[in-house]
C-alpha cells in the first residue's frame, strides 16, 4: 500500500492538470513522471499499466489508476472533498461535471483549426451558461455545496483562472465569483501552488501540443 | 418529497438511454416528457429547469436534476448499484467512463460527416482497447466490480447490444461478454426492457437528429 503518489502524464495541463489541483488541495505530495517520447508510451501500454491506453494515470494505494473523473472522484472521498451525504454529492458531481465541460474546451484549443470561432464560443458559453449558475451559488455561501470546501470548489477556482488566462476581464459581471477566488487563493496549499516553481503548470505551447501528438502517433490535429 | 419519476429529454437515446437502464435495472417506474418543439425547449430554460442550458433533466425526490454522470451515479449510490466501498467505488467509475466514452463515439454518429471513417474507428477502438478489458474482467467474477450488479454492468450490456446493432460479430472473440450478456438479459426487468413496447428507445433515426437541430436551433450537423 501506500508508496507516494506517482503522476504519469505529459509536462502539461491537459486532463492531469485538475489532478493535480485536487491532490494539491488535499495536502498530498506527488511525483511526476513525463511522457516525452512514443517509445515511454508503449512500455506502458506493454506493462498494461494503461487500463484503457491512455493516461492520465496515477499511481496511488499500490494501484494504478486510470480515468480522469473516477481518479477526482477517488481523491475527492478519500479526503473529505465531496459532499457529505447522498444529495451533496449530487450537486457537488453536477457542479464538477458542468466545469469539466468548460475546462474541456479550453483544453481543446491548442489543437483546434479555428482557434477565433472556438475562442469566441467558449466566451460566450461561460459568460451565459456556466458563470451565472456558480455565481448564484456562491451569493450568501462560501462554498458551492452544503458548507464545505469540496473538489467542485477546487475545479471551480481551477476554471475561472483559465478563463481569466484568455478573457481577462470576464470576472467582471461576476463579483461572487471573484470573492470566491480571492478566498480560495488564501487556501496555504493554493497559494503556494500559484507560486513559480510549484507543480502548476502553464498554459499549453507548442512543445506540448508536439509532444502529445508525437507520443500519440497523431498526424495532423484533431478538430 | 418523491412523487413519480420523470425524464425530460428527446424521443431517442442519447444521453439519456443509460439512464433508462439504469432505472430499469433499478425497478424504478418513470414516465418520459419528450421535447419536440424549440418552444419546450426555451419554457424550460425560462423556468429555469436546467441549470446548464442542457438536457437530460430528470425530476426525481423533488429536485430537477442535470448531468447524465452525475444523475447515473445519484440513482447508482441510491439503488445500491454502485461499489460497495471507496475501491469499488473506484472501480465502477472507472469501467463506467470507460463503457461512456465508447457509447458516446456511437450516440454522435448520426451527427457525423464521414460515417465509414468513424464507424471503423469505433470497431477498431471497441476491439482492440475497451472489450478486452471488459472481457479480462469477467474471466470469473459474474459482475465487472466486487461480485455484486453495478451500474457498470448495466452500461456493459447497453454497449455491447449498441456494439452489436453495428457490427454483428463483435462479440464473436469476447465469449465471457457474451455469456455476460446472456446472464444480464434474464434479470426479470432486463428482459422486460428488450421487450417491443417498452421504454428502451431505437437506433437513431433522420426525425431524431432533425428534431435535435430544431430544438436547439442547430443550423448544420456538429462533426
Amino acid at each position: 500500500m501506500a508508496g507516494k503518489v506517482v503522476l504519469h502524464y505529459f509536462n502539461g495541463r491537459g486532463k492531469m492538470e485538475s489532478i493535480r489541483w485536487l491532490l494539491t488541495v488535499a495536502e498530498v505530495d506527488f511525483d511526476e513522471v513525463f511522457l516525452t517520447t512514443r517509445e515511454q508510451y508503449l512500455k506502458l501500454l506493454s506493462d498494461g499499466d494503461l487500463m484503457f491506453q491512455q493516461v492520465p494515470m496515477v499511481e496511488m494505494d499500490g494501484m494504478k489508476l486510470v480515468q480522469t473523473k473516477a481518479i477526482l472522484n477517488y481523491i475527492a472521498e478519500k479526503h473529505n472533498l465531496h459532499g457529505k451525504d447522498l444529495k451533496d454529492k449530487l450537486l457537488v458531481n453536477t457542479h464538477s461535471e458542468g466545469l469539466m465541460d468548460l475546462m474541456e474546451m479550453i483544453m481543446m484549443l491548442p489543437f483546434a483549426a479555428d482557434v477565433k470561432t472556438k475562442l469566441d464560443n467558449i466566451q460566450n458559453k461561460a459568460k451565459d451558461r456556466y458563470l451565472p449558475v456558480f455565481e448564484k451559488a456562491l451569493s450568501g455561501p462560501i462554498y458551492l455545496v452544503g458548507g464545505r470546501l469540496s473538489c467542485a470548489d477546487v475545479q471551480l477556482l481551477e476554471c475561472t483562472l483559465m478563463l481569466e488566462e484568455k478573457f481577462a476581464d470576464i470576472l467582471a459581471e461576476f463579483p461572487n465569483l471573484k470573492s470566491f477566488q480571492g478566498r480560495m487563493t488564501r487556501i496555504p496549499a493554493v497559494s503556494r501552488f500559484l507560486q513559480p516553481g510549484s507543480k502548476r503548470k502553464p498554459q499549453p505551447d507548442d512543445v506540448y501540443v508536439k509532444t502529445i501528438m508525437e507520443v500519440f502517433d497523431i498526424k495532423s490535429p484533431f478538430l
